[in-house]
């Protein structure tokens, strides 16, 4: 019921699932985002299902840990904020969230949240809906909606690890930072000084100033690391001490 | 080029897909979140190929209005920031962003953005990568974080959707919104007068006031709708002319 964040991850309930294949898939989907609580309610082909191991790609442990429900209400034992996924549901008043929005709702529950899928063709009946505190759709291009379970699974799923992983920004970068100002200061004036050596701003008065705004802007934007400000200075030196005709 | 919001839409650049099967599961994730430019850079079984068309599901105007190259840098051609999704890349000096910083870029971008794949098995290659601007890195349970091509394609893509969505929470309002407090107040007022009527505040002093309160705190929280209150009244009045006994 855990996750791997240490904090309550949401389960899955999916009611009266059709294909095993599409079971697989969504314990995949779950594990990817930390998910692992999957209840079953009235599998149609029963379970365990042989199709859904293949499907799950290695989230064996979400498949070996479901629990099989006959009614939706048995299935959200012990849940305190069930969302139900659904395009229809509009004979119902229930507030309507969007992925975000149920994420942010999961994180700020004490207990543990629910997200309620229905059958692959048909979707879930209004006698299901009525166990849901509102209902989630996904925003989706209005021309071709049409996401399959798994589908919808992934990006709630998502949603909840997104914004479980607060510290991503800090984590993901690739790269040692840009280099402290001076030092593309002092890449800049070696080129000024072998510029200025060569005659390169002779005659024209002002070209130093204008190729200097010229560096610092082509030499900033890259965010050059100082390992790589000193393999251009290198580059500089090395062009500098060309001998030799060219 | 142009999604069905009216801003260009990022490419989907898919470098040497393997399977059928997976090239039209992307189109479908594209088609679902508004992204219609797919490229194929020398997709292994040649283009088209019979078994992208069924696993689209209907996105038959992504795979139609797909274009094949042999490199990726013909591939990239008319795209202004193009993000490369990899695990890998630890050995390249790029920024590494979520798919939420990326689309918050593509949606500052004045011209059009791109998204890389590599294929199924194998991921991007160094050359493929030195195309990419920064590294898209989908953030999973790092126990357990194999996302299949469609998978990464469906979370970048709906996360350009979610953001160019700006009217959703507008929008996605299922409900006449709770009903004005004084309706609110007229219903407890009816429901007291019948208790009081009833003799059910006898002979406890103060129970009435913790009645009242009682009401307000459970009529409060469900953000019942005028409507709604109406009916309530409705089954109040009801309770109140029963006759008989019971």
């Amino acid at each position: 019921m855990s996750d791997t964040l240490g904090v309550v991850a949401p389960a899955v309930i999916l009611v009266r699932p059709q294909l095993g294949v599409n079971i697989g898939a969504c314990a995949r989907a779950m594990l990817n985002f930390g998910l692992t609580d999957l209840r079953l309610v009235a599998p149609r082909d029963g379970w365990p299902n042989p199709d859904a191991g293949p499907a799950a790609s290695g989230a064996d442990v979400v498949l070996a840990n479901a629990r099989v429900f006959d009614t939706v209400a048995e299935a959200c034992a012990g849940l305190g904020l069930i969302f139900a996924t659904t395009m229809r549901g509009r004979e119902l008043t229930r507030r309507v969230v969007t992925p975000a929005q149920a994420a942010r709702e999961f994180h700020g529950l004490a207990g543990q949240g629910g997200l309620m899928y229905g059958p692959e063709r048909t979707g879930l009946e209004t006698e299901d809906l009525a166990v849901a505190h509102a209902i989630l759709t996904i925003p989706v291009n209005p021309d071709f909606g049409s996401l399959n379970l798994a589908q919808a699974v992934i990006v709630s799923a998502y949603e909840w690890f997104r914004q479980a992983d607060d510290t991503e920004a800090a984590t993901l970068v690739n790269h040692d930072g840009p280099a402290p100002h001076e030092e593309l200061e002092g890449l800049i004036d070696a080129v000024d000084v072998q510029l200025r050596a060569n005659g390169y701003y002779n005659p024209v008065p002002g070209r130093a100033a204008a190729a200097r705004l010229l560096m610092r802007n082509l030499f900033t934007r890259p965010e050059f690391t100082a390992g790589e400000v000193r393999s251009l200075r290198g580059i500089v030196r090395g062009l500098s001490q060309r001998r030799g005709g060219g």
